[in-house]
């Protein structure tokens, strides 16, 4: 293992940023660039490129890597990013994960191998275990990656144990994304004062998360409502905290009426005046004019705006 | 699109070759090709390599390219193989299509990209159609793979329907692994006469989708018992046909009562004298000595043996 020289930890709402395409489905790094950047000035304490939201399983490891480096070329710092770098297939595991830490990203979002399905925690712990014996350096700090609705394949509270035994440090925390707060609560009753940082998967959860331990949400709406989450993560201990969190609960239930990843780019393209942005790529498509319609109306009947966002 | 100059499609027998690692996890190509050499002397029209039971979704895009040149190499006949080309990321999807045509291969296997659940066929449609689009080779000879017990994201009727009308000859056919008959026997009436091959999943359906214009099975004990599996489909007219089908599914019942893929390396490891053919990668695990013990004493309880299969 190289010696240890860590970047600070990342607390508070990190976006899982949504990736954009051209028309022919190429990743666009001038645009991705440009919304990590706003998303920066905006509320978030950091950028969790490569997650769900990002489209990430649809990105091959080369076009992932080249996205990361274009980031930090374009001036988003590296303390910042905590990219995803969880596949199906150990050796891209290995390979992103490196790339990440070779460019001094601050943590990995790391994903458990999801093809195969009913797995033992004992094949999920010699998977993560080799990516970080592999990758073999201390600076990494790796946060275990917990969603099942979409991967179908979890992180057990003893398979958390285990890691965190065999690597403290390293092993830095957690995102829950099952949308069980039950779930969560173990995690941080359990883990919380032993240096493992608890992230909720959405905002819904951020009040709750912070009043018992946690560090913060990682959460699909970061790409548009940075702002007003973060007001819930700094005041979480003010009089105020209930009804802010209020606030940022009604506007992810808007945008969650939708499919969430094509919703998060028709808002971006709206209200940043900028129609490509709502291309994904297959297997995700677009909303339908009706969706959009919709989606942008409900906005529009609330506060909610992107400020500086338009070009 | 180039010129199309189609290999031969390949009929019968075919097996989703396991894939042996060495003890660091490394693909092992010397193994591998002389299993594959072994499958096709012992009753395999054909070899799915990179299928499901070939752990082919731990192993990364550069991996299976190189072990794909080497069995060309080792001297297995391109016309033979019919790897598994289908990832989440639509960009590797096509590289290793692209890969696998301009290596002359009979036909790829292709997997819907299958971390995003809830998909809606318009996105699989394009996933396909861009991935034809982009290998631009009328040599492409493409099998859909619909095993939504492993993938959790499906190919219904109405995608094969749509893709066939649009790429007729390209889209050559289906190996159905729903395990649900029903559904087998609806793809047959469908689409059996109109140059659409399909495949069974499991041995346990192929005299039946013999008799109901099926082309074969592409199954994972087609490792192990592949010559008892080829009488089956060489002799699916004869008066024995009924009996021979019950040998093949009493083995794939031995076989099948433990974890199916380190059973397959298992008995590999066993008949072939070969103990490192074992080794699975993670999230993988071998069996216990229980589970091998069970299996290996159930296979000798018959007459199940892999002549010429030890070195």
């Amino acid at each position: 293992m190289k010696i240890a020289n860590r970047v600070k930890r990342i607390e508070g709402v990190l976006a899982p940023v949504v990736t954009p395409f051209r028309k022919d489905y190429a990743p666009d790094a001038e645009r991705f660039v440009r919304h990590c950047r706003w998303l920066l000035k905006n509320g978030c304490a950091g950028l969790a490129v490569f997650g769900t939201n990002s489209e990430a399983n649809s990105l091959s490891v080369s076009e992932k890597r080249s996205l990361l480096q274009k980031l930090i070329e374009g001036g988003v710092p590296a303390a910042s990013l905590m990219p995803g770098t969880g596949h199906c297939a150990l050796s891209d595991s290995i390979e992103m994960t490196k790339a990440a830490v070779d460019l001094g990203c601050a943590g990995v979002l790391m994903l458990p191998p999801f093809y195969y399905k009913g797995v033992s925690d004992e094949g999920l712990y010699r998977n993560f275990a080799e990516v970080i014996e592999r990758v073999g350096d201390e600076r990494l700090q790796l946060y275990l990656y917990h969603i099942p609705p979409v991967s179908q394949v979890g992180i057990s509270l003893e398979l958390i144990e285990r890691l965190l035994a065999k690597y403290p440090g390293i092993v830095a925390g957690v995102k829950d994304s099952s949308g069980d707060w039950k779930n969560t609560k173990a995690m941080l009753d359990a883990f919380a004062k032993r240096g493992f940082d608890i992230f909720a998967g959405s905002e819904v959860f951020l009040l709750d998360n912070m009043r018992n331990g946690g560090k913060g949400c990682i959460t699909a709406t970061g790409n548009v409502n940075p702002a007003a989450i973060d007001q819930v993560y700094k005041n979480w201990r003010s009089a105020e905290a209930d009804q802010l969190q209020a606030g940022i609960t009604a506007t992810r239930a808007i945008v969650q009426k939708q499919p969430m990843i094509p919703a998060l780019k028709a808002t971006i393209a709206h209200f940043g005046n900028d129609p490509q942005w709502k291309t994904c790529r297959p297997p995700l498509v677009e909303l339908t004019s009706a969706q959009e319609k919709e989606l942008i109306t409900d906005l529009k009947a609330t506060r909610f705006a992107m400020p500086g966002l338009a070009a």
